[in-house]
């Protein structure tokens, strides 16, 4: 329905619109929208104001363009994100009580590590992640963990591609990684240094709902500092994070 | 664009889709989407299947329908809801070391409140708030302090409104209405003894960002507790999300 003369869908059209802001890029004007969108201005002017009146955008007094309260508002309301989230954040804070450093939760979206959760301590040390950022499944200790329990067949579709890194020390060979997952599968957690930043070390364990993994549950510490805490923390929130996940039900 | 014949633009559409998912139905079918959306069966089929292959809804084994992790990722990039959330999370985390209950984040949105973040201590009384949600302003101690630091004309629209009682105890006179509001922007806080269930009282102080209240930041206490400590942590920790806005610009 509604498609343009190049065959998108109004819906296609309407995310990416959307998909032009980020953490960066929260306010923009309409002519930098259109280029990013890489749709034509009267196009973007019509669903941008479509998109204002429904409360999705909203428009500064500049007439600036931001993401509206209400986008965020239907994107939460019944979200599987929330719930995993909300079940997780109690547990997270208490990881956090332990390491003083960065706590995360992340899920697999679209071949990718997606964070939905990022707790720091206000005197901890570097952490590239960002609450609804990605991070690649090969690289962070988060997408390792989901990389290790996800379908085989997606699984070998990422150890199929192009497997680029984003440290020196990102794991990059199929053959190594895959005896990396199975490592990860039988000890039921990963310590990963140095693989998306030299100067840290990500600790990852899974969290299991209905019998399948749905999610990763991880630290970051400043490399060098012994892991031990931080994966009896991080395994132990796990677990009771899956038995309020069981509650929620 | 796209209009249909009642004249409701596709994004009208969508957004009565979305609408349709709330905390108590995150699952549905084809059909109760179109039910309670108010759009024909074909009609909902068509955008539905749109929302799906561009990952705003997801289908599951049983061909019902759930928001998609990509509307949340969308949604959530680059929101103001993500800044404000961010700069207040550690210290809503503070509020909590010293209340040990509720600890809530809210803006005014479409002339409720609506609730962005919320902390809870696993042994807290009652609150009815929740992520995503919204309750009215008059009733409320996040919606007291929004409406009092509203705009003139928002507040007065609001005050000639039918105020709708929640409790036995929720102000609905709009005299005695203006009085407190113009009470909280001489005491910067307001504390609600049962304006929203007898059973608790809400304490709420104002966040500014350039000059302006952008948030409130609350607490739900037992009825009964002194709310004394939680004024304190409040307008403690509102000053101290002010200076991490500030940071973040």
């Amino acid at each position: 329905m509604a498609n343009s003369r190049s065959g998108d869908s109004m819906t296609t059209r309407l995310v990416r619109v959307l998909d032009t802001f980020s953490s960066e890029r929260t306010v923009q004007s309409m002519t930098d929208i259109a280029r990013r969108a890489g749709l034509p201005t009267s196009t973007t002017h019509r669903i941008v104001d479509e998109l204002v009146r429904e409360g999705l955008l909203e428009r500064d007094d500049g007439r600036r363009i931001r993401l509206g309260m209400r986008l965020w508002e239907l994107a939460l309301r019944g979200s599987t994100a929330l719930r995993l989230r909300q079940a997780a954040l109690p547990h997270m804070e208490r990881v956090q009580t332990v390491i003083r450093e960065h706590t995360q939760l992340a899920v697999l979206e679209q071949g990718e590590a997606l964070f939905l959760e990022r707790l720091s301590h206000p005197a901890a040390g570097a952490n590239i992640t960002r609450v609804a950022g990605r991070l690649p499944l090969h690289a962070s200790s988060s997408g390792l963990v989901l990389l290790a329990h996800a379908d085989p067949l997606v699984r070998e579709r990422v150890l199929s591609s192009p497997l680029s890194p984003v440290s020196a020390e990102t794991p990059t060979d199929p053959d190594g990684l895959r005896r990396l997952l199975a490592r990860i599968r039988r000890d039921g957690y990963v310590v990963a240094p140095g693989t998306v930043e030299s100067v840290s070390t990500g600790v990852a364990a899974p969290i299991r709902d209905r019998g399948e993994v749905v999610a990763a549950l991880s630290a970051v510490l400043p490399r060098g500092t012994d892991p031990g805490r931080a994966v009896d923390a991080l395994v132990r929130a796990a677990t009771a994070v899956e038995a309020d996940l069981v509650q929620s039900r």
